[in-house]
């Protein structure tokens, strides 16, 4: 069977000599990749990493109201894409960084969801606010605010990912016992 | 502080329009990027992730003698990158296919590792062989053989991220207990 290429990147000319590239199945492959039609360099597309922390202080859970698109103006968690050379906890810590000015620590691996469709792996943490004082907007940020769980804007919130991660971790939260969970949505 | 830009990848024209790339920070940025001096088209590079499988016939391990580059000719489990639009899971079963004919089952998150030098993630399932006759060398492996403990080639072995995993495996069996494990190789 051959894997047709579906992507959201544009891959026109060749990253390595310039030329036009077209669409075909290397030899031994099974799949269809961007290939250079002069010098043959393919070129690979893989899915990203996407790090991010559920992030309580007590009761309260962190959230970040989004300023840039993708969901300009609604909620989420600290999260963005891995950058090459740092772990999966250090691009979480990052993030929180960056969306959130806020430290954290007691992270622990919480969730792993793969978002098929759109080639994504959402891997989040749980994770302790190091000072309930000390967070502010980033720049990718309007507001960041801490939520008591009845107060947190479901409607609101940007991605179902994030939504279905603090819904299961308010859950297990409550029946008091946490456990990591790999799922795929998609 | 701005990260420097170090990677093994060539960007040296642009996917979009075919144009030269610079090497700079983008505004807002905090890091370089292959940005096309033309169209400004800003080409990110992000980890890769390599799913795979520690798979087991009752006490024995299933192997794979590599027949390419890298590591050809020396010993590691079925893994491979992830391709978009699979889940870890279904990248780890179709790399089991791919380089040992075989099919697994029972299979539960094992070890995450960051490569960070590289820029891969390591993403292990461990798992059970659907049945101990039937596995055979894909195209990339030139023998799989089924392994008891005191005859694994630890001296041949292709990764030191799967000597490890491995190793930690072997061990938490020995003791009766397997725990998910998040690390990292610098």
């Amino acid at each position: 069977m051959i894997h047709k290429l579906h992507t959201g990147l544009p891959v026109k000319f060749c990253n390595l000599c310039g030329s036009r590239t077209r669409i075909g199945v290397p030899e031994g492959d099974d799949r269809e990749r961007h290939i250079c039609q002069t010098c043959g360099y393919i070129q690979y597309q893989n899915p990203k990493v996407v790090a991010g922390s559920i992030i309580t202080h007590e009761e309260q859970i962190l959230l970040c109201k989004r300023a840039i698109e993708p969901r300009s103006g609604y909620w989420t968690i600290p999260a963005g894409f891995l950058e090459n050379h740092e772990s999966i906890q250090q691009g979480s810590i990052r993030e929180t960084w960056e969306e959130a000015r806020a430290g954290i620590t007691d992270m622990h691996l919480y969730q792993i969801t793969n978002l098929t469709r759109i080639g994504q792996i959402y891997i989040i943490y749980r994770a302790i606010l190091d000072d309930p004082f000390t967070f502010a907007p980033g720049p990718e940020s309007l507001v960041v605010e801490l939520f008591d769980e009845v107060s947190i804007p479901w409607d609101d919130m940007a991605f179902r990912v994030i939504k279905t991660s603090l819904g299961r971790f308010l859950e297990e939260r409550a029946a008091g016992t946490f456990t990591m969970s790999v799922d795929t949505l998609e």
